[in-house]
């Protein structure tokens, strides 16, 4: 096990009918700006459940922001805290509304150009407004970590940071609030999750039994989890576990002392930016191709993964491998969500693209051995197509 | 899943040689407490280390905290801690150390009779002062949560309390430091964390799959690592996930949104106090007798776990629970625990006695039914013989 630091103050408050507690969360004299993101938010009646519980607290609201938030419409968000004075965020959606809540809240308290929090990937972030947030869409893990991805559209660039003062300060998941989301969203949260906890599990063995076993466990409820995930929409149960496996995916702990690869995410990155396909789609497309093409570094992982994830114990190693590989694929698939290159018309001949934009953007020395090198990528679009 | 509240902001610095982290982790002007137990401390070189790393910082020593640490005691630390103006605690030690440090934390500064800090299980609790650990010996996961036990040793009465002023700022986890233990402390800490963790799981279905996944990987890291923890003083690696895991066992995760059961440990409690008996050994006699006097109201969950920890799965229900149970005791026995009140010349005519004394305390219906009786704890005495 490597030596590592594990530190989450994040707050949750779990279960049925858990927005009313914002009135004991968010402090009496707070003046709060909601963030949330399309009309859903109003429709659902969430954003009516959420202004009702915070009862007499002065409130704005800030509608709009993308999937894949846009330094550019956040930046509007960040003009209204400062010229009304908002000293406390609520992010009301999934990962891309909390993200983007996250950089509102650091760049309302920065003093200089706020591109640059992005730039130093959250170094230049000494101080930020509190946040908390209204989870509806289980994917990201945003609710629970101090990460934020941000599109800046002028450029098609997605920048990272990551800052210990921009965890929520609480976050509410309520499984209720899933029910009224489209099957395609939920099917994304699966695999969104299900890839996180796949660039932190499958590496090389690092001898962390903890956090091996965690990963396995929160694979298997996905695995489970999913069918009914995607066509129960009243399961409360499916719904619940999706809801705090996704958390679990991505709030630091089981990637604590142990190696990360993030690859998967990094080169489907593109394919958003590119493509706009949706950013779970993308690895849904890149994540099998990546552990095809690099089965030799990973093949002890890849080994344990085909037995304790998939109970594949029979035949030959590269027989249960290719086994393990194939029901991954077949796990995304049978979600409805496509797993080629071809189900979005993206064709050989974009691939040249694709790797430009990936050194374009240093992504030249990827994963857990640095050695997702363009070549490697390029063999990886190639095992896509 | 029931509804549940989970916050947990410990921040967990893991591995070899972080001792020295402590000079960043304690405010450069606080004027700090050292608790620690008996000699090993001193022999071992930790308390060494640890003055090293407070550099230049004001610092005092109070060693003698005693396992069950005693209000006693404590009080007598509490007086040092006003007497000298101290404001930071750094405990130095075990779950004992590290309770008795939560109770100075809290009762410096409580305003009148500290006792009333128990009497209310820590309700009456509205600040303490900020404490930190590092820890030597993995069991009880007190590093990470907010709990604390402690013993009033003139009415031989354990009590507890709970308070979130009490979570250690930081706990430092260098798994090195359990090099020098003793195999009957170690084996003693597999025990409490595997107790810890079955209390938290083997109760009733209620479709916390996570919860479920990740106590049983706890479980299984412990009946892997057991006898390498035991046997192999310098295995870094059985060491470190020893103390990973005790540090999972307690801290809130596998227990949030899942009934709990306790009646092992509040059992046992009185195997401490009448007996003498240490607490990890305590649940050792208790465990197994508890499963079997219990296995109808526990009958899903028992071939859940004979399955999924134990991989039994020949057999009927109940030849697959009576092996599950079996294996349990022969774990603890392999460990060189024993399992029965006969190894303590402990006989049938003390059970009236304890019997008694559960009575005394309030304990006529624990677990996660509240149907253990006196009698029930009757007929696990018994069974423990």
């Amino acid at each position: 096990m490597f030596n590592f630091e594990f530190y989450n103050p994040t707050r949750i408050v779990f279960g049925r009918e858990t927005v009313a507690r914002l009135d004991t969360l968010i402090p009496a004299e707070a003046r709060v700006l909601i963030l949330f993101g399309g009309e859903s938010a109003e429709k659902t009646g969430t954003l009516h459940e959420v202004r009702t519980a915070l009862g007499a607290r002065r409130f704005m609201e800030f509608g709009g922001i993308e999937p894949n938030p846009s330094y550019e419409t956040l930046m509007r968000a960040v003009a209204l805290v400062r010229q009304e004075k908002l000293d406390f965020l609520l992010a009301v959606g999934g990962g891309s509304v909390i993200d983007g809540t996250k950089f509102v809240a650091a760049a309302a308290e920065f003093a200089g150009d706020p591109w640059s929090i992005l730039e130093t990937m959250g170094q230049a972030v000494t101080r930020a407004l509190p946040l908390g947030a209204v989870l509806t869409l289980p994917a990201t893990g945003s609710e629970m970590n101090y990460n934020a991805v941000v599109t800046r559209q002028e450029t098609k660039t997605k920048a990272f940071f990551a800052s210990s003062h921009v965890f929520p300060r609480f976050s509410i998941l309520d499984p209720v609030k899933t029910y009224t989301l489209p099957a395609h969203q939920l099917a994304n949260g699966v695999v969104d999750a299900f890839t996180h906890i796949v660039e932190q599990y499958l590496t090389y063995p690092a001898e962390g039994r903890v956090q091996d076993r965690f990963a396995e466990g929160l694979l298997q409820t996905l695995i489970e989890i999913g069918p009914k995930v995607v066509n129960e929409p009243a399961d409360y149960d499916s719904r619940a576990n999706l809801m705090w496996t996704a958390t679990m995916a991505l709030n630091g702990l089981i990637g604590a002392g142990v190696p990360q690869d993030w690859s998967t995410h990094l080169v489907g990155h593109e394919l958003t930016s590119q493509f706009g396909i949706d950013h779970a789609r993308t690895l849904a497309i890149v994540l099998p191709s990546m552990l095809q093409t690099r089965r030799a570094s990973k093949h002890a992982k890849l080994l344990q993964y085909a037995e304790r994830v998939w109970n594949i114990s029979e035949g030959s190693d590269d027989a249960r491998i290719d086994l393990a590989i194939a029901q991954t694929r077949h796990f995304f698939e049978s979600l409805g969500v496509p797993t080629r290159l071809r189900d979005y018309q993206i064709s050989a001949g974009d691939i040249d693209t694709l790797v430009s934009r990936l050194e374009a953007h240093g992504m030249t020395q990827l994963g857990e051995h640095q050695d997702v090198t363009l070549a490697v990528s390029r063999q990886v679009f190639e095992a896509s197509l």
